[in-house]
């Protein structure tokens, strides 16, 4: 099977190389011409151009695009949309949202699929998740890809029509934001409470038989083993926030309480209040205004 | 009538010049003896120790106590203990947890009235609101006080017996902290929003018929006046937190969901982590651990 | 002053009355043709139709909408447009979004003001709070309007441009849901607690100087009154919610952490979730798989 | 070695018999001679009583108490008292308190290790992961038995003195808890979202190879294969809530925030509010007060 490949950067080019593996061809293409010469070096025919990649797929095309979510990937469309027909399958494995595939799905001349892709870089080597939603038939036509992209053959699966895959990806990661918040929680107390603990054994010792081992939990070994049991440097300031804002905005339409997600969500916002929390300072200060406790200041 | 009031700081003070102008009379005491002269130039007879206090009292004794909650209420009471029959009453207005006053109660010769105090030092003015616990004789014997340090007949009222009075107190505190916060969010968002607000004008505004106007939104309108719309100085740090963190102690025992007062408590304790929370530091590595993002590092 | 009242509902019938007894005139005009004959009773000026209310006011108009948020808002607007001009002013009193009273700004002819209003029925009497967004000319020259219509000159201010009235009316509204949820915990965990309280006694206790004194809390008061300390047969089911909902969905915009009044937004949607929330579902079974603790199953 | 084993419900049984799979001597006790019956049939040495137990271990006993937390723990301790030395070994594989363990590890004649076990029922197959406090030479000579019991040598380790085996697995299941209700929300979000999903299949495809898989997750997508993906006759009530509530109680104490952790527990109370809570009865009545929004009545 031939499948061309959108987008070299380092998701990109973990399909590409998994998708060779299985002994697929790949045609790769990517703005920043040392990524192009790079898969070519693994094995890849480059292309110079989204042209020249279509052409060189010739009929029935199979496009995997691993671009930043957003205006590139409708930029990349409008490119690619003079070569596609309705024989051909676009794949989005990249972070979009849910409503823009739907909207691409529709406008797109080629079938279209939206992939949610987990398991970041690891999946080098293990392989990744694989969320998808779209036409059936284009779904099972890239099977032997969701494959060697996927950790086997259950790591992928069709959720649904279109956009139903980024959906289940933009919930995965909200949850993924809980998920995280709640281990912090409980290594925070266990960091501040009453017994001086070696936090890379407790993960480790969680990790092996606990009901809450997962992968995240060997990810905070990892991080205790190589940061140490107080963190060291690491800040507290949580970046990002899009997809686990998005679920939160669809909990709000479909009038589903999540308080934990949202949780976990605020406490990004909150860290990232260089100035402090305006809420916070209100309460210091009518701590005063009833009961003159005194105003704490900044210096 | 005469009073017997124990602890001439700010609020005792308060207690003692309510009383006076009433037409009562007087026994101040305090460890601090410029503050029993203080009393005393202000009308009080003043008392040399508690036991001169409880002799000046004689029969049928109504002793106020505004000490600090804890170890020095049970030190007071004890001293005064010898003096103590079942005839007299002594109320404690301060900000006893309820168990420690049901117990003091039962040890207590005299009977005893648990009174939570709210309304700050603003009450000077305006009266308090009192929460009386304890036998209805005791509650019905001091009314004539009550009414004198209340805003009047409807700013006290017995809830109940032993320990109710602070238990009321308890929990009127932790609905405080959740208020506060809440008035906190709302300015934050108005802060941080699309407009350029002057946020004295918004609170005077709501103060005048909205529905969320209140004592606590007119202390934010005072509040902005005074430190502007940006709160000038004033620190993101929230002190305090002893009644709130009973309120949800309780909550947890009776199975009590309250997770707005515990989000305020919350915001208290998160407020004074000066080197960070540990579970965002961990969730900011986690990050890095699955997705290779860039951690944030403290300089 | 003349000025146009469209839409005599409850409130609408309110704003006519309050601004007829400041001794303005009003013109009258509701779908409801009772509606219209009962103001004209009350002393306004009945118009048949839209176009007759802006034939009846001549130049310089002066329109107050007081219809339903959303697509009524619009209709009437479209219908009103060829009467319009520069020098008219139309007030939007109702709850509408902020965005669509932007646009509505930008497309109407006249001066547009966004007014949120606050105080419910209860303003028939004591005036409502409003807050205003819009050209300050307008503003001024609506001034003895909203001097009748708001508990007086301090009840009504210009928060800004266009939109800002409608901005800061759903904060008030957020707020709003997280004052009346921090007040359920308070009195829920009285209701359960240790002691056997009187409800309305402790909510007017409150309301006579405690700290966290209120209009919400007099209405506590009130219900306790009128529903006993159980609240009879007041449910579980907290209707409404679309004010809120904006709040949030700003507040994420903006990245403000907001989690109190999340958390009241969050405690209507799991009120009505009827057939019970699916994740609490999911823990009670997955209490299950780690522990083989008995699932609980509906009968 | 020889172990005695002190409780033969599910936990006791399993321990029992993975230690003696493990090549070890068992002598087992329990209150139900048919549980002992069976231990001896399985190749335990029975044991009639505790004086028995201990008569059979002879010197330098090592003894495993798997029996409900609480009362029964110090009953057992102090019937075995008389029997033990300073060389012997008691070990509390049961959800004690840390306080509780600190208590008992002062007061017991032998050394003491408080052992908190996690990996419930599935446990017999795959070993637990098992948290320990105490003296570290019985740790140490307990390692054959840990080795047995646990997953292999890295499913325990020794957390700390006395009582910090306990504390690790309170903090565990309250991390337990909201990763459990963490799973709940985005579930609930796809069953009453946008698509008709699989939800078995969309818990498979995230168990490979996605950011959050974990053995919660595998028992969700157990949970949905056995259940159906509406969880069919799943009550939406979740019981227990101890190690939760102390975890909780703990952070109060050390002022560490766990918003998340608070939330699940929360939820828990919250599912079992049969009549329904009072704080959103009383948000249901206040609309009424303040918009005449009719209130919803229970029939």
């Amino acid at each position: 099977m031939q499948l061309g490949v959108v987008g070299l950067g380092r998701m990109g080019r973990i399909v590409a190389e998994r998708v060779m593996d299985a002994g697929h061809d790949v045609v790769a293409f990517d703005v920043d011409e040392t990524a192009v010469a790079a898969a070519a070096d693994a094995g890849a025919t480059p292309a110079a151009s989204l042209a020249a990649l279509a052409d060189e797929l010739g009929e029935d095309k199979r496009i995997w695009l691993m671009v930043p979510a957003g205006d590139i990937v409708d930029a990349t469309l409008s490119e690619l949309e003079p070569h596609l027909t309705s024989d051909d399958v676009v794949v989005d494995g990249g972070n979009s949202h849910f409503e823009d595939s739907v909207r691409r799905a529709e406008s797109t001349p080629a079938a279209y699929l939206d992939c949610g892709t987990s398991g970041g870089p690891a999946g080098a080597d293990l392989g990744f998740s694989l969320m998808v939603g779209g036409p059936e038939w284009a779904y099972e036509e890239l099977t032997p890809v969701f494959d060697a992209v996927a950790t086997g053959p259950d790591g992928h699966d069709r959720m649904g029509p279109a956009g139903s895959g980024h959906y289940v990806k933009m919930v995965h990661n909200g949850v993924e934001y809980a998920l995280m918040q709640t281990y912090g929680e409980g290594f925070d107390l266990l960091a501040n409470g009453r017994y001086d603990l070696d936090l890379e054994a407790v993960a480790r010792t969680w990790n092996n038989g606990a009901v809450i081992r997962s992968w995240l939990l060997e990810l905070c070994e990892e991080a205790f083993r190589e940061e140490g049991s107080d963190l060291g440097t690491v800040a507290d300031r949580i970046e990002g926030g899009s997809t686990g804002t998005w679920t939160v905005q669809e909990a709000l339409e479909q009038e589903v309480a999540m308080p934990l997600v949202y949780a976990a969500l605020a406490e990004r916002f909150g860290s990232r209040a260089d100035d402090g929390r305006f809420s916070r300072r209100l309460a210091n200060r009518l701590r005063y205004g009833f009961g003159r406790h005194e105003v704490v200041r900044e210096e």
